[in-house]
């Protein structure tokens, strides 16, 4: 058993990771910091974890953070940064679930999240935790950044066309739909239940924060030399708690006939938490809720040269906790699936 | 006074347009078919209409129906070609929301829909009911044809790009998303409650009916001698019951500088029922619940090739039932606002 | 033409009071005030409005406000009062949507809302708007007190039985549910879409404001000598925008057959608001959407001495923004009905 | 490792069992029938279990489910009485789901289910499989009859109060309400998206099925020579997925002052999957979504004699599939909570 710290557990993110980490077979939460609710049980919060989740919010101290095996950070931006590094000096190893350590060039990341970056030392040596790519590099990192919700579903969907150059990299279209638990538990009207639901909306068209995070991923799997991806993205807000679908288009290059079912079959094969549906399907995010999955499917339609990859995952899972706890498995040497087994709640 | 028919109003947007046909102040309604509700009466189907339309659905008869000064079809397609060719004759004014009468070539029809045109010799003089495109003609014609939901949101998105030739018509996308009332109201696993809420998909990626009558559509606004549009069109479905929003992608030709704000705001100026939205707007599906409506915003994001028109509708309303109501006032001399004053029912 | 004045019209019952007056027939809407959105375009706040309400946010101004011909208050508690006195002095005729004048005795309303009255003078005159007990009082009315939602519901739904004395007075229960958009727009972590959507609770059950409110209205409906009534009010929070669905149970105080559809049909047969379903009905919240109607239905399962009543409204307009258009209506001398013609939006 | 085999998996009580089980460390599914859907993968129908169930849907054959350590029914009534008697006959054990061994008395159950009980000979030895009254019977049970949704969250509700004798057996009132997958996976229009999300009704006044069992099990509960407990059972359809909550009310018989709190808190102290809720308490569907609990709270509302008594449960799980694993895992000797440690998805 190992024990784990968690930094800013009271968001939707914190309580996801809770649910995993409380049934994981090899970790104690041993430490849940919240400056606004310390000293309130966990389980006052999260009434779900009565019973499972014995402990109090304390104050985040990094001298007892350090003492964790590994913390993961389920902060807003800008404070993971701020904490981060006496605990990597303490050899602390760490899973970042915020944006902090994600882009790897400064001035990009303080451009997009306007603010200066308090800890760039530290954005080198971050691994990028996507473990479909990365999975390596992952084993033997100290800090792992893992990646947004968007760019999971987006880089999963468009990778393996990437890799292989077969599509026009300056023409990449995302159009993603979240469920509203991505906008966080923040007290704000345009997050009221009479506003979201039995509705829905476009939003950020003019520049998401996760579009230079899936266009430096896309562009790290391109082949030297080729001209770097660019994409339009444009992300809407579903009446939905959970999941999200990315619905990615790309240009074919060649006219020549391609099975793109089989790139994507072949690409994932050994992926646990990668499934590519059959020809044809379209997956629903609730295939997914609640689960590590992410289901993809592709299809070129009218066989005409714009080829459609549907991607689905549950943005709080896959998207985030689910993610981190995939990762922490292969920092600490435990099977990547375990404490992962989950089944989508269907219906 | 007019004396209008509607052909089988069981469905929802049978039921919309009894919703709006009450309220008008120049229709009566005096005949409402149905075989399968024959002698019910129409508030049993509908309470919400006890008390504001005390008739009961009978047999659909034509000679019947030819005594009305309108008839609207409310009907899956192949029911009103089936019953058309009498009732022109004998001089009815027909106003159809099916699919029967919108594609002008009888082979595509026939191809999409899968049986044969009963009535192929009065497609020619039906006119699309799309007022914004085709008025002059929506006012003298017999037999209108009301678009579908989705083209209705897709063209008038894309028009005024395309009339001006600005985008590259081969490379068009619609990303569409449309509430389950568009479904319509039958008894299927796929449309339960259970199936279909808290969850989101991709459906008809290799081709549903809508595309060939929204390429028909944006052909026809095109400048004689451009490379005919074709589209990438792929809806999804959303867990709500009314609106559709489209998120069209097209390519600018040229690297000028448009005002593309200027180009909507001019193209629009004159429709009581097309708003296009300031610089930067997302509209919101919940804006135009209820109304007749359609909101349109367009954007340009990071100042790239690619043009992203966001476009809301109810597919009840504007989509199907109030544009049919449009269509009839256009038809019977009325104000082309009549009886579609209605504010969306917000929140 | 009048002239109407809102106060507080940035919340939901005043973007309600918006969408009924830009269509009725008699009103001109002419100041709408609001000290957080001053010089904010109303049809900015709600975009529905966009092209059928022109004019902005003011500071509320008594002067300017008695100007008005009528003028609304669809603030919270506390803010209606502290207005009052000015405008009735000046003769302005009020609609107050508020909590402020509702409850006669004034120390139970200082209890339950735990503030001082500001204008108790003024309590005594004011008129509790519930059409269907005191349609005289309201006529001739200066200040009409609106009653909340819940109490409009479960007021039409025990008022037959009361008024007749047919069941025990202190055995009364009201189990009430109720749409989000009740609990108003403001930024509340509760109110939040991941919060409230797909789930269901209880709330208040220590005790509810609208619980002395409605236990003044009944006790007024019972014949002197009465025993008071007394109810154990257990309202619920649904996940839903609009709709109040009360089950009020009774209990027969003779095992005498009666006929309680005859009843309930008999004490609504003249109202135009209240529509008693036939028989073995089960009235669903739908069907009144965006409507001013109260369904209601009676049931004596079993044929036990327990009677069972639904009742139905939308809390947004029957229960609040509709009853004050017809409390106004009667005040104004126009026709009950006028400029609430709408029909349910369904589906 | 048991083998375990389930008839009718194709409903939702049949995959929210699969969801259970797959996970289940001491059972292999070895078996799953469905003649509809013969020969068809289940992991097609529930994509969710794509690569974690990997067999087909077979033909219901009672000798192949009697070579099963444990069948469990998933079946609407009728069913399992048709198949039980060779089942047990050779000494398979069964956990039947369906109401068909629920209720003791022939007459009552055919009266309520309209049809001939095809295996009367049965009912007697089958124990009710609510655990927290009959856990002993059950340990030793070949046959379970598991309780309704309803009942369940009813029964817990009530059973303190009902063996102590302390409130009139004669004035219970249940209001409940259920999302709809407790209305099963059936084609019906009433249960499409369209007609019941955004909606609330009553349904079922006249008299719901589940109103026996629930009378049947409360009267078992209380003292010898009590007066039979009589029920007003009023079940409500909620717009969501999953969940069940009851609002129940009992009138105290004496005045004098009770420990409530106490009272409910020491009942179900032993209870893994009963939690009772500190006092002043109104527990939310969503904290028990995806789990096998069921949280409960007492409330004494002004001091007055009502008592309110609130419930909720997944209707799916403790109220289904989860209570059946609940069961199996007693009657095989297996620890009560084995396979049911989920925790709710929140939010």
């Amino acid at each position: 058993m190992i024990k784990a710290g968690i930094v800013g557990a009271t968001g939707y993110t914190g309580a996801e990771l809770l649910r995993l980490l409380v049934n994981h077979p090899q970790v104690e939460v041993s430490m849940i910091t919240s400056r606004a609710e310390k000293g309130v049980a966990v389980s006052n919060l999260y009434p779900s974890l009565r019973g499972r989740c014995d402990i109090e919010f304390c104050e985040p101290d990094v001298a007892q953070l350090a003492s964790c095996d590994v913390v993961f950070f389920a902060t807003p931006h800008g404070v993971a940064q701020s904490m981060m590094a006496p605990l990597i000096a303490k050899g602390t190893r760490v899973v970042d679930l915020s944006a902090d350590f994600r882009i790897k060039d400064i001035a990009t990341w303080e451009l997009w999240y306007q603010q200066a970056h308090a800890c760039p030392e530290l954005v080198e040596q971050a691994v990028y935790g996507l473990p479909e790519v990365n999975r390596e590099q992952i084993v033997n990192a100290q800090l792992v950044a893992c990646p947004g919700c968007y760019p999971t579903a987006t880089q999963l969907a468009l990778i393996p066309l990437l890799e292989k150059g077969l599509v026009d990299p300056t023409r990449l279209i995302a159009n993603a739909a979240s469920g509203v638990s991505g906008a966080g538990r923040q007290a704000k009207v345009d997050n009221l239940m009479a506003e979201v639901t039995d509705s829905y909306k476009a939003y950020g068209v003019a520049g998401h924060r996760h579009l230079p995070e899936i266009e430096q991923g896309l562009r790290e799997v391109q082949a030297a030399g080729a001209v770097p991806a660019e994409m339009t993205f444009v992300p809407h807000l579903l009446p939905m708690i959970r999941g999200i679908q990315v619905t990615a288009y790309a240009e074919l290059t060649s006219s020549d006939a391609i099975d793109l079912q089989a790139l994507f079959a072949e690409r994932y094969e050994q992926e646990s938490f990668v499934d590519v549906m059959p020809a044809g399907s379209c997956p629903q995010t609730r295939w997914v809720k609640g689960s590590n999955q992410c289901k993809i499917a592709v299809h070129q339609p009218q066989g005409r040269n714009t080829v459609v990859v549907l991607s689905v995952i549950d943005n709080l899972c896959k998207g985030a906790s689910g993610q981190a706890v995939q990762n922490m498995n292969l920092m600490m040497g435990f099977e990547e699936t375990m404490g992962l087994e989950q089944v989508a709640l269907l219906p």
